[in-house]
């Protein structure tokens, strides 16, 4: 493992990344991350000074069609170095202040994520836990902002854990701004891959990652504040704990072309190409190849004879949750799946499914083909009965019955 | 700006990506970012599981070829996604509690970052100002030492913004080491240019970026925790106000291949790429390869009759402080040396000085020759009078007097 050397610590011996890699990728059709388009791998190899003029136009475009896919005319678009975990701690952390009141509504793992956060900085967090198989009730909502009169509400529009789908998102939103709470919401794994209006819908942040809907890659995420969040931001009293995710500083480089950190910039690179190609296909034709490809795949699923996990109502489409077979578990199939047919599925977080991706670039009819062929034969391999015949041609009829739409090239 | 839509928020036009970069690359001899080496831009186009055995392997590399740059034994190298001021909050936020005290030894703008870090999460925090064309004073640090009793000092072994060199780290470390405090060294643009011995300098916490000496992109971090400060940070009995950046969630990824967050894969492998070509140069290699293109360059900007701005015994060689002739400013400058020969150098944080990069791929005769050119011509378009023949020669000479050691490749 080592080599000798005349310093103290010695060498390792590794292997070459070649080595490590295997020969012929992994198709990624698990929760994320998402394959990436060969524009935005290009442009992620790009690195140029952070505080230049360059830098400062392709920051300005970024904003600009952020603003489109999040459907804002809001000016406060910030970037953050990180996972979407800290687009959520920036939006958690630059709202409250020791002591005071968020509700979360807990659909599942994720969704309890800020509230985790919000606890760390010593907030008065309350959650209310959503059944695992339902969507957040507005009503109930109500009742629990009555009851606690949050500063802050944060809902999530897809649990990724679970794979519901907060389908009164709207609803909620315009609910809690009558009570006057600050409604954050978590689109981590839906934007741009169905519909949201943040201003329409009355939203005050919304937040997002790289790696799902965006086809981009991980380490680089968005986030937009509304006018009330970012004057609630500027009227804090108390410094936010986290420095890297004060927002303030951020606003420095997002917005006044100065410095808060060097910027991710090969990564910004690849975010600008990544949102250019949302807005070259529109969103409309985004959201409608996301749905047909997604109710395919799920025509396909059960079709051979397999149960999706959450009801047809609360179901959520970027991420599918497949019920496991009785006496399979999800790691015997992500396995199975990974190493015999070189497709990669994803388990989950307490719950009994396997979770198939169905954002950005896992999005294309070559791709369900080849999932839900690996899909089925990796359940006849581990002894399942499936239909596999009939799950290939409800998914076929279920594309012809879905004009399949030509994007625009802009 | 906009094109019509039926959604509310419009597509705008934006610029594609080749109209906005120019048509050849600038030469970054700045700060930081510094130019990446092929196989670290193509590693860094690769997006695969974040939790899948390829990942775990490359994880695995990334740690034993750290332990080899930072010169560690320890087990606690961790990675963060995010810019090194990341691994900076990482550091101070999992090291302290509320209350507790910490002595930030501060020779400027970015040593005084951890002092900030360190305030907003309610530490009691001293800093000791060091003047500023000055190296931190051992005796002075022991007194400061006696007087707080810190649980924590900071300290950086090269300050970037005034380019000064505390060339007494380790007697320092081994100082506040004897009186029982946790040692942390910010070697963000030092790590792999000049020699720093973790384990043999009594040192508990070393940070570094990805983009300063390592030659990788910005947006993944390092650091490396001693034992010591690993059983603090595990024997804490507050939470750390910072999810991101909890060190113990981030074990789950690092240590346990489990989750955290969803790691910034194709930043990892930039990375990887980046510490196998400091393992395959050798840190002696590296270290001589830095020391004789730095003091070239040196020897070359005086030649030609500028002035460095940090006495020799103090002067950090892997960013170089230029004094500003009387009449320019460090924008006048930049701006020239960039527009006309496409050659980007850095202003500072409050001091009058231009700065010179000799970092990772910046130190390479071919970069030092073209910076210099352009720096003297850039002097002599801007009025300043300087014998450029003069300064290329001496830097020939400094060259000349050195042998080129011819790197191995491995």
């Amino acid at each position: 493992m080592t080599a000798s050397s005349p310093m103290g610590i010695s060498r390792p011996q590794v292997k070459s990344l070649d080595e490590i890699l295997p020969r012929e990728p992994l198709l990624m059709m698990g929760a994320g991350p998402v394959p990436i388009p060969e524009c935005v791998a290009k442009a992620n190899s790009v690195v140029i000074n952070h505080l230049g003029g360059a830098m400062a136009q392709v920051i300005h475009q970024v904003k600009a069609m952020a603003r489109y896919v999040f459907q804002t005319e809001s000016k406060w678009v910030l970037g953050v170095a990180g996972p979407a975990s800290a687009a959520m701690e920036m939006a958690v952390s630059n709202l409250m202040q020791q002591g005071e009141t968020i509700l979360c509504v807990n659909n599942g793992f994720f969704s309890h994520r800020m509230a985790e956060m919000a606890t760390r900085i010593g907030a008065d967090v309350h959650e209310l836990h959503v059944p695992v198989l339902e969507a957040a009730d507005p009503e109930l909502v109500r009742k629990a902002i009555e009851k606690v009169r949050p500063k802050v509400l944060t809902l999530v529009q897809g649990e990724t854990s679970n794979t519901v789908f907060n389908h009164s998102l709207e609803e909620i939103a315009k609910i809690a701004k009558s009570y006057g709470c600050l409604v954050v919401v978590d689109a981590v794994c839906t934007l741009s891959t169905m519909p949201l209006k943040m201003d329409e819908w009355q939203i005050d942040v919304v937040i997002t990652g790289g790696q799902k809907g965006l086809s981009s890659i991980p380490g680089v995420s968005l986030l937009v504040f509304s006018d009330d969040a970012w004057a609630t931001v500027k009227s804090r009293t108390q410094p936010v704990a986290q420095w890297c995710f004060d927002a303030q500083l951020a606003e420095n480089f997002w917005h006044k072309d100065g410095y808060h950190y060097t910027a991710p910039v090969s990564g910004i690179m690849a975010l600008h190409e990544a949102l250019k190609l949302v807005c070259d296909e529109t969103l409309e034709q985004r959201f409608a190849r996301h749905l047909r490809c997604s109710k395919a795949l799920q025509a396909g699923v059960q079709g051979m004879g397999l149960n999706l996990f959450i009801p047809a109502e609360s179901r959520l489409n970027s991420v599918v949750g497949i019920t496991i077979p009785e006496g399979l578990t999800a790691s015997d199939i992500c396995r199975h799946i990974s190493d015999v047919y070189r497709v990669e599925i994803a388990g989950s977080f307490g719950q009994p499914i396997v979770r198939i991706g169905q954002m950005g670039e896992q999005c294309r009819e070559h791709n369900l083909f080849r999932t839900l062929h690996a899909l089925g034969s990796t359940m006849r391999d581990l002894g399942v009965k499936v239909d596999q015949p009939n799950g290939m041609a409800e998914m076929e009829s279920y594309l012809q019955s879905v004009p399949r739409i030509i994007s625009q090239v802009a």
